[in-house]
């Protein structure tokens, strides 16, 4: 079959002759800048061909490049081939972002990009706005050129909206909101417009399905402060229960379209506090002249991102079935291997598919799974294919990094199987990466630290050897929400970047790695929670409780390399998994659970 | 004796009111921002009373507060009693300076504020009028109110000005500045403005001691990248054959006032690379309009800060004969106290002083030497001084924070010597902090890693029992220069903080400490220099090499808390301080280190 995608260019570049556009710009974005967009917006993918889930399209008269990091280098490469679209590999550590140099060299001055004004922060416009404007050229937002030529783009999703049941969120929606409004008038603020979906059925108590494995709904949201709330959403996802529902909490529905009008009618006398980071210009645009701006972070986030002692005990709950899907799916798999059965990495996640939906309160996974058999491990975003996948050998490592959405929270976690022999390099690799695991979850720190400040405690036992890996160390995890969630995170400091202090009740992913492309890739995940630790006269400190239960392999693992503290931690580590999982599991799942938390 | 304070402080508001100002600001701060100041600068010293190396000083007509940081309180509040200043205590942490957020608070719409421009650097200037700006407050930088009433100010320093021999230097001046003007050449500079003593003196090859510690002299510096440049530097200070030498490598003299009149004669074509945070807004405000400004780092910082193979070399050996000087000093002080003398903190600087001037090469002190006995050495900052000092007891904690100044090198080292007895929980903290500085010693980390980006490692084991420092982890050290320098740091990543990479030929201090208030401190403190370490697949990965050479007491550690590998480093360090020291000692002296150095 011809590639489609030398007619879709030649259609977008006829556009920008007919605007007068020297350059389209196609970030990989929809209007609530989520992480995952529903194919409405995929813009980028359509018109380039390659499905990766971070990537920068660039089309001028002459040129057209496609900007991706290095986890999908081959995968673009391949997907390009014959497109005509060339790719721009990112490497990083550059002072301005790769795509904006490659601008500011090519473009002309009185040139003019495009934009489309509901793919781009409004942070993000006017850094593009101020690099460019440097060297002359225009930047337009109001043409959606992309949209002008894609005659078959795929509809709005639709997914019903229901209720989060109170017995799950815990919190009302009328307390969430009563106090979303008190930070408002704290900031001055008399109105606030929140774009972000997880913000909303956070606040809301609301889930849906329009993004894959995110239970989210596409809505906009503007909270006055001192008045009503209006969710701007398709109606027909709510049933009338629910309408009547909101309107009692003194939230209104309004046609998801409308958020611009609603924005206009907005009147001298109103502060409106958004994000310019977590709205997009297309929407900000509709804000009047006439409106004070307030730009700061969503209060939501911070609120969301602090569990209650309740959501708490429901995601430990959680843990524990998802604990014990992982076990008997873990065993099962063991014991198909062992009969010699054909399996492979496709099976590992049906398996665990089929474990997770047994358990009570499974809505969906969480995320893709990356079951990844020898050297596709090594690729952190591999995703096995009806088309592309390994067959289980009986040897070697597995890497299996999955989750699941559950009415009482999200779960993600990554174990590294040992299908039979392993190389020494092998598990000394898993045994390092194991030690940067164990530091940040024995950690103690003082009130006020960021994760980036922490990162390298995770890092500094693979810097040992000259091992590092790619990628953060952790990321913050929504409550029957995203999987990915600010506003902390775990990463190496950046310049400028945000120091969020870790603060109790943030749960955050502990996931140090190491690839070796051809080889083997490692990967050790836990979810844990910032707690309370001690106080003394030095101030309050903090520390991580493990929430994620489940053994870790210990034939991937070189336990010698472990030193005394490191082997007692882990052995804590399993007795507590044994306890935990024990009463949830009978049989050969309830053997396999003990002897893989033996003490060492 | 009646403090000539409030008297100064009355012909200060005289002046405001007679020039129409609402308030005055006296930071500490001279022409060239310097850490320590010539006592012709000292306004804030003068007008207060207030003898810190840290602290700012604002009058108004019915206020005087002075802020300065916790390192301070004690001290500030028995020398402001009875001044009528009061003490502003610096919390850090705030979003703005806590003396501009009183600012903000106190002066009205319309007010002006003065602040000399010889006291400000242009980067602070900007914030200022910025942030009173925002509250309608203006800001004077051409009126220099405490001068104007400073009858007795000390006249400017007039120490000599010497070559730094080439055998010591390494590097010509010529290629030097050879290698600035490529610099300034690829930045698109004609000319380059450096008021920073330390800048001056590295490049120039030149040394002196205006001053107190850091062999300086007061001067600016003017390069032309093709052309001459130019020392404005008071004559009096070079013998004539060193002007001369000066003139052939093209550095021609100029009277040290006359830096604006030559920046004022810059042209049109001119384009002047300076640095806002180095250069104060009074010399700024010379250059014309017609210059184009190009605002950057000084390149020298980055040159000097890397040491050479051949400056490591001198290091080395300087490194040696300080680490001799030290152990015969602590020799002689514990001599004395096992013979029942009588000896006191400022005995402990005198021996200090009298072990360093027997070594060849040394020139001075590189700062003043904190010896803090037992609670004492819980003020980071101690001085002894003859109306204020302890006498030591034969039990208990001394921590001695001393430096020196060599022509091949500048030392900075830091004990913590067992006079006797100690507590359990002494010496449970000097192994915790002692954890931290093997932690960081021992360190590998990628390229491009940051100070901040390390910083945790050495918290860690204090962190896990609740403890902290409130300083930095570590600072860059000059060679035959400032004992502290930049542009790296070991510390806390701050929010729009530089991350400056650590690399090969940085020497950092690693310097972890503990201080409980009335009871003890510890503080261990050695330099090390940044070497390569490993290239792996990974990339490139840089090391710490330990420069400093001197044992650490094991009668302050509890040696059973440290586990194999920590024993095993300390070990190594004291096999390679007893090789390095044995061949400079002799007799009890060498009996000492033998006994000091032995295994654990």
């Amino acid at each position: 079959m011809t590639s489609p995608i030398p007619i879709r260019l030649a259609a977008v570049r006829q556009a920008m002759q007919q605007h007068g556009v020297a350059a389209c710009l196609v970030p990989t974005a929809d209007p609530h800048l989520s992480e995952y967009l529903p194919a409405h917006w995929a813009a980028r993918e359509w018109l380039s061909g390659f499905t990766g889930s971070a990537g920068l399209l660039l089309v001028t008269p002459d040129h057209a490049g496609l900007w991706t990091d290095s986890r999908y280098f081959a995968q673009a490469e391949q997907q390009l081939a014959g497109s005509g679209i060339a790719l721009m590999k990112q490497r990083g550590g550059a002072p301005l972002p790769e795509h904006v140099s490659w601008l500011r060299e090519h473009l002309a001055r009185g040139d003019v990009l495009t934009i489309a004004g509901d793919s781009v922060a409004v942070a993000n416009q006017r850094q593009l706005e101020k690099l460019l404007g440097e060297t002359g050229v225009g930047v337009r937002t109001d043409l959606d050129l992309p949209a002008l030529v894609w005659a078959d783009r795929p509809p709005l999703p639709h997914a019903p909206v229901t209720e989060h049941a109170l017995s799950y969120a815990c919190i009302t929606r009328a307390d969430k909101l009563a106090r979303l409004r008190t930070s408002l008038r704290q900031q001055g603020a008399s109105h606030h417009l929140i774009c972000s979906l997880d913000d909303i059925a956070w606040l809301t108590n609301l889930r849906g399905s329009d993004v894959e494995c995110n239970p989210v709904f596409l809505a906009h949201l503007l909270v006055a402060a001192s008045g009503d709330a209006t969710l701007f959403v398709d109606r027909g996802k709510l049933g009338d229960a629910l309408v009547g529902a909101l309107a009692q909490d003194r939230v209104h529905i309004a046609p998801y379209a409308t958020i611009t009008d609603a924005l206009g009618e907005l009147d001298a006398q109103a502060s409106l506090l958004f994000d310019p980071a977590r709205v997009v210009s297309a929407i900000a645009a509709a804000v009047p002249e006439r409106v004070r701006k307030l730009e700061a972070a969503n209060p939501s986030s911070l609120f969301k991102a602090r569990k209650s002692a309740e959501e708490l005990e429901h995601i430990r709950a959680v843990m524990r079935r998802d604990g014990a899907a992982l076990v008997r799916a873990f065993r099962r798999l063991e014991e198909r291997l062992a009969a010699g059965m054909s399996q492979t990495e496709l099976d590992v996640d049906v398996l665990l598919g089929e474990e997770r939906s047994a358990q009570p309160g499974y809505i969906g996974e969480s995320f893709a799974t990356i079951a990844g058999y020898q050297a596709n491990g090594a690729l952190p975003h591999y995703r096995a294919t009806p088309e592309a996948h390994s067959a289980l050998q009986r040897d070697g490592l597995l890497l299996v990094d999955s989750g699941g959405q559950y009415l009482g929270g999200t779960t993600d976690i990554t174990r590294v199987l040992a299908l039979g022999e392993t190389t020494p390099e092998q598990r000394r690799d898993a045994t390092l990466v194991m030690k940067g695991l164990i530091a940040l979850s024995r950690a103690r720190f003082p009130h006020g630290a960021s994760g980036p400040q922490l990162d390298a405690l995770a890092r500094a036992p693979l810097w040992a050897s000259g091992l590092d890996y790619g990628h953060g160390t952790g990321h913050g995890v929504g409550y029957f929400l995203n999987v990915h969630e600010g506003p902390h995170s775990i990463r190496p400091p950046v310049a400028g970047g945000a120091l969020v202090p870790l603060l109790p009740g943030m749960i955050s992913s502990i996931e140090p790695g190491l690839y070796k492309p051809g080889r083997h890739g490692i990967r050790h995940e836990n979810l844990a929670v910032v707690v309370d630790a001690d106080r003394t006269e030095f101030g309050e400190f903090l520390a991580f409780e493990t929430l994620t239960l489940c053994p870790f392999d210990r034939g991937a693992l070189e336990i010698g390399l472990l030193n005394p503290e490191e082997r007692a931690w882990l052995d804590d580590y399993h007795a507590s998994v044994r306890a935990a999982l024990a009463p949830l599991l009978e049989d050969a799942d309830l053997a396999w659970l003990e002897r893989h938390c033996a003490p060492l």
